[in-house]
């Protein structure tokens, strides 16, 4: 069927349902050329404002899925993964991996980088000495198979539609679109072959949906969509309104991991790993109760089992395991500066969002997708909303290897908490489970 | 000053206004090629939901007359031309510029072409043999000059911004966005040198405004750009519910203005003309009052002298004046079907707009930019709302050289009359005067 994409465009634009023949069209003359890049941007930016109903978002998802390889795992493996929709500081995914696969479960993971405030599990992945992440969809399979664990970057096989709206997307303001985030997401945790899936959903601050109502339209369809298309989700509502973790950096933020592993207490990462890995035990089928799953998941990290996962893992992606026993073979940055408090009371808000731009000031995330990474860079932040801060208190501190950008950085860190004269509540991390 | 063109895209899309430095970048960085086709694309597309205020309306329109070569007539010429936003057999301009200008007002008038259902001014005029619009700026300043009166296309050196905009509008759904019309229309008509303008604002079913209260907001917009940017504007608001005149079709609309200024009774055509003509000389300071107008007006047409100047300007042109005196001289069709009714009753409205998409069909417009136009194609309808139509009962002509697709088109043209069984009202031409 031959279509008009102006026509397309205008019944878009109009707030009209498009067909499934339509979006296929339009989508698949995109990708062949015939559908010139301007026509797409503004179909996404019709998109962006007259939305689109859940029988679109399936279709477009199918579409994109369709575009490149869908990799299949057989029924039996339960596989599962988890995909956050990204904070400042979320490292979950790092000793949340090895703890769900310690537990017998099988982990097919395509990642991301990172761009702008928030930074990507595969730059952190990638601080550690010879981590690679760059497999064939042979080699990926082989290892959830016989490890049961693989995280690797998307290849240019998987989801090409997705890779190149997304780009466009990035540049024509389209980003921010629940249809567009839906479809993007779930069609690449389906083309990876996870059966099921946990997503962990951020709301405040510091993420991209500020509240809960927006959180939930999205998750609604994140599991709608998923669940037409024959993938078993479930969602969990988190609170991003405080950087997560105390460090973020990429190989600080896997140094905090593998002290998590090894029982750090670092109160936030504990309770969003254990909540994500019983929730993955749950809807993997793993496991006869939400007791067993926490039992099973307790076990794991006591015993010190995910840490020992945790080293094959690294192992398995050509990383050097001994940074588990030697965090010193990360990278280390020359400069540890303090970070000193220059008000006092308590914290009411902390502006996430800032404190990820002040870091790719001295390398810690990228401006542009050709930016390079200073792996070392970054801060370890000891407050979080509901704590009190002293004059002169050291707060935290800043890793950098240029000490001016540094001095610069610590102080747009420190103007990016609000403090005030009264107590403040601490907030609670998880808001919801959506089973 | 360099800007994020993201950036200025998400601030429309956020409902912001964008400065006058915003929008000089965007365009100006479009026009260099700095920003992609895609970017300008999503702005489009922002600003046809979230409009622009006068001021940014005002800017916009400046830069595009900014991007090419402005045309200065001296003060004391008081140049005046004539704008139409286009409805289906609008031919107002043929008879009209004679006219006003054998009242010894000097015309700058650059037109367009036909594209879908309405037919362009510099088509129609093109059926006459030999006649030319491709002059150059000098020779068309030459002609406002000596002559007084000048029609030409507009040359790659006027608001090359528009052309450029215009085009990518046309294919990416965002024509119908009254900011983006606006800066459209005035950047010409004040870069081709008219000091005072008329605007012909067609409201109803076979124009692109269908009720009156849209057709203000951009009467009011058109006014309040032209008068800001020195320029003195009336609107004139016209019923565009049926064809304009008993012609359509391109030497077809040549001949029936011939024959007005003959003497030929038309009522529409006379009534849009006299009341345009009357406008034009009141604005350009022409005359004392309207009533000296509508006399001058009378004078030049029942003496003939509109015919007159009629011949000359064809001359100037380049086009055979003899036509005036025989209309056999303009292209002719092979075929003149009769178009015989097949219902009975009173026409309640026309759809002018599927008349004129029928016409495409035997070559009467374009379906595309390229498409070839057959200038001795079109029709002859006699009715109007509130007419009668019996059984049997011919009511017009169709004018082809392919027999097969003219059975076609008549009948699609008999489709377009919806009738009813009770007495229909006939509907005023002139809805309002905005001086």
């Amino acid at each position: 069927m031959k279509y008009n994409p102006v026509e397309i465009i205008i019944k878009k634009r109009n707030g009209e349902v498009l067909t499934r023949d339509e979006i296929k069209y339009f989508v698949q003359s995109y990708l062949s050329g015939e559908v010139p890049e301007y026509q797409m941007s503004a179909l996404l930016m019709a998109i962006f404002f007259k939305d689109m109903i859940p029988s679109e978002v399936k279709t477009l998802t199918q579409i994109y899925i369709e575009s490149g390889v869908k990799i299949e795992f057989p029924e039996s493996l339960h596989t599962v993964d988890k995909h956050s929709t990204g904070g400042v500081g979320d490292k979950i995914t790092i000793p949340l991996a090895p703890i769900v696969a310690a537990c017998g479960v099988k982990i097919p993971m395509i990642s991301g980088r990172g761009l702008g405030h928030t930074g990507g599990t595969l730059d952190k992945l990638e601080s550690i000495p010879g981590f690679r992440t760059d497999f064939s969809v042979e080699e990926f399979k082989e290892k959830v198979n016989s490890l049961g664990l693989a995280i690797v970057s998307q290849s240019k096989e998987m989801v090409p539609a997705d890779k190149r709206i997304y780009a466009l997307r990035d540049v024509t303001g389209t980003v921010e679109s629940l249809p567009l985030i839906t479809a993007s997401i779930m069609s690449k945790k389906i083309a990876e072959g996870a059966q099921n899936l946990v997503i962990d959903l951020k709301v405040g601050t510091g993420a991209f949906i500020k509240d809960i109502k927006t959180a939930k339209i999205l998750g609604n369809l994140l599991k709608d969509t998923g669940e037409q298309l024959g993938q078993k989700v479930t969602v969990v509502y988190t609170n991003m309104n405080s950087p997560l973790g105390f460090y973020i950096g990429n190989a600080l933020e896997i140094k905090e991991s593998i002290e998590y592993l090894k029982g750090a207490d670092i109160p936030d990462i504990d309770i969003i790993t254990r909540t994500l890995a019983k929730e993955m035990l749950i809807l993997s089928g793993n496991v006869g109760s939400p007791e067993e799953a926490e039992k099973k998941v307790n076990d794991v990290i006591t015993s010190g089992k995910a840490l020992e996962f945790m080293k094959k893992f690294i192992e398995s992606q050509g990383g050097n395991p001994a940074v588990c026993d030697d965090l010193s073979l990360l990278p280390q940055a020359k400069y540890e500066l303090d970070i000193i408090s220059d008000r006092q009371g308590w914290i009411k808000s902390i502006n996430s969002q800032n404190i990820g731009y002040a870091l790719v000031n001295i390398g810690a995330g990228r401006k542009t997708l050709d930016s390079v990474l200073d792996y070392s860079a970054g801060a370890y932040l000891t407050k979080k909303i509901g704590d009190t801060m002293e004059f002169g208190e050291v707060i935290g501190k800043l890793y950098c290897n240029d000490k001016e950008q540094g001095v610069i950085t610590a102080q747009k860190i420190l103007d990016s908490y609000e403090i005030i004269d009264s107590k403040v509540e601490k907030q609670k991390i998880i808001f919801e489970i959506q089973r």
